[in-house]
């Protein structure tokens, strides 16, 4: 992975099939309900790339694609998302995302609540427009993870082992899943063989790990601008992530691997650990480590033949991961 | 309506068929999460009837039905109804529910969030397996018209007309869309025309308001033993049901309508009410409408010649509405 794409820029026809999906969810949120529409317009209005429907898209043109084949599942996998993202704020309570007021911030947990459900119901109905039902086992299967590994937060930063078993297992079913199911859901829908679902299956699971762990680099090292939050977020709510897990591995962190279990951080406190992890290699590490999952996802790409579909895979990809850096 | 079956005998062909779906039902559950599996098992496991099981596999045999088409949809309309009960104990912050505790106060918030999330897909998961896509599409339209109705509670007890449009919205997608689906999708397993499937949407619409409001009649007048919960719960947490706005309507009411604006009611303030409401005919009144209502719903089975799945759903939603009386 050589070069770094700061600017991408998409095929017409991947963006014209994109405003599709778009226009798809915007046209199926339309509740009886004035609070779900609205609260519903709002989650999947608040930015965010659409970067699964993207890959469902591009895994469906490495078969025999058409937009309508697949345009089903690109819209539901991005209302899987949006119903998610209002469900996760609800448990961690976050007041913001992207910038954006959360929803149950906005309104109430009720209407995060339902507005949640409704979205997934929404995803389900329109999954079962698709031209296979596998891509509802996909997806089902995908949020039945999702759920799973909301409930299982990462608990410790030694041993290395065990802490990175259970990041793994965390980054794995919070985000990765959804990457998956949505490259494997277009792959189905692109009427590819066994072989072909699965090299997507792990291209997606892999790039969605790498995705996530970028995400969490960035919350060390970034400004409130970039994030949309304060930086050093996630130390600030005890979240354990990778470039933690890895600073504490150096066996020089004094005091890092305590520090979340201080009832509550001051700002100099957070400041002063997100150098720390940053001097002792953590971001360095993890970067890395996103950098050959990246590698190995697009390796899993390798069984076919080349095409500008599998060179903006690897743009989009090369983008998300590098763009900051 | 006649007769009234305070004892309830299945035919053992219905009894053999229902366990077939308890155990699809408790072999779905099985998660890799110990505490999803834990509340997951609990949340389907605290009584019940499987009433809408029971309707989906009845709706079938009006068809051309055999168990291998219908246990999926029959599986899944009861994982749908425990999700929805977890996720609608969350929203009421209920203790409990048919006397067992709810999932949020047994574990917290989060896992009820997630169990639901989990059972919700594991339903969409299910219903994949149904032989129609059209069963998707009818379990998804019922998870949106629920998530809708949880979000739009009764507000006024007067003027009627007003008090009755809410009341029959919020029992409409409480509880009547999802026996409205559950039998729908039956006959959509059996292979019905289109007006066959209308017909069961209607029958079990019709039937699952009157199920509603014989509920809501009996927090009226039960007793804690029978409901697993005081009686008088629903004034006591301010909610506006069927008994309620009759007795008010009568004009006769002296204050009750006003009772449900004071912060908090006193127990002797409650046992006057519940006593004023059925002295006013509130419960008469109510139990008269879900008994029309019943015999509305039954007329929609006309259409089909005389069969013992015709007697045994007369039997059944005889029994349901007419055993506490």
């Amino acid at each position: 992975m050589a070069h770094t794409t700061r600017q991408l820029s998409l095929p017409p026809q991947l963006v014209a099939d994109l405003k599709a999906v778009e226009d798809q969810i915007l046209r199926r949120i339309d509740s009886q309900s004035a609070l779900i529409n609205a609260a519903g317009q709002h989650i999947v209005s608040s930015g965010g790339k659409r970067l699964r429907a993207m890959i469902t898209l591009l895994a469906a043109q490495l078969g025999s694609y058409t937009l309508a084949n697949t345009l089903h599942a690109a819209t539901a996998v991005e209302l899987i998302h949006a119903a998610s993202l209002v469900h996760d704020d609800l448990i961690d309570d976050a007041d913001r995302r992207r910038g954006h007021v959360t929803v149950h911030t906005q309104w109430d947990q009720g209407v995060a609540l339902m507005v949640g459900d409704y979205l997934f119901a929404l995803a389900a109905g329109e999954m079962a427009l698709a031209p296979d039902p596998r891509v509802i086992q996909i997806f089902s299967q995908a949020v039945m993870t999702i759920s799973e590994s909301e409930l299982h937060p990462v608990m410790v930063t030694t041993p290395l082992e065990t802490a990175l078993a259970q990041y793994y297992a965390k980054i794995g079913g919070k985000t990765a899943a959804l990457f998956e199911a949505a490259a494997a859901a277009g792959m189905v829908c692109g009427g590819g063989s066994a072989e072909h679902i699965e090299a997507l299956r792990l291209f997606g699971y892999e790039i969605g790990l790498a995705f996530q762990i970028i995400d969490d680099v960035l919350d060390f090292i970034s400004d409130e601008a970039t994030l949309g939050k304060p930086a050093g977020n996630d130390l600030r709510e005890g979240t354990i992530t990778l470039p933690l897990i890895y600073a504490v591995s150096t066996g020089r962190a004094n005091g890092l691997a305590n520090l979340l279990d201080a009832p509550a951080l001051t700002e100099d406190q957070i400041t002063h650990a997100l150098l720390q992890v940053e001097q002792l290699g953590g971001i360095d590490r993890s970067l890395a480590e996103a950098r050959t999952l990246v590698q190995q996802g697009l390796a899993r790409l390798d069984i076919f033949p080349a095409s500008l579909t599998k060179e903006v895979l690897t743009d989009i990809t090369t983008y998300v991961i590098e763009r900051h850096f």
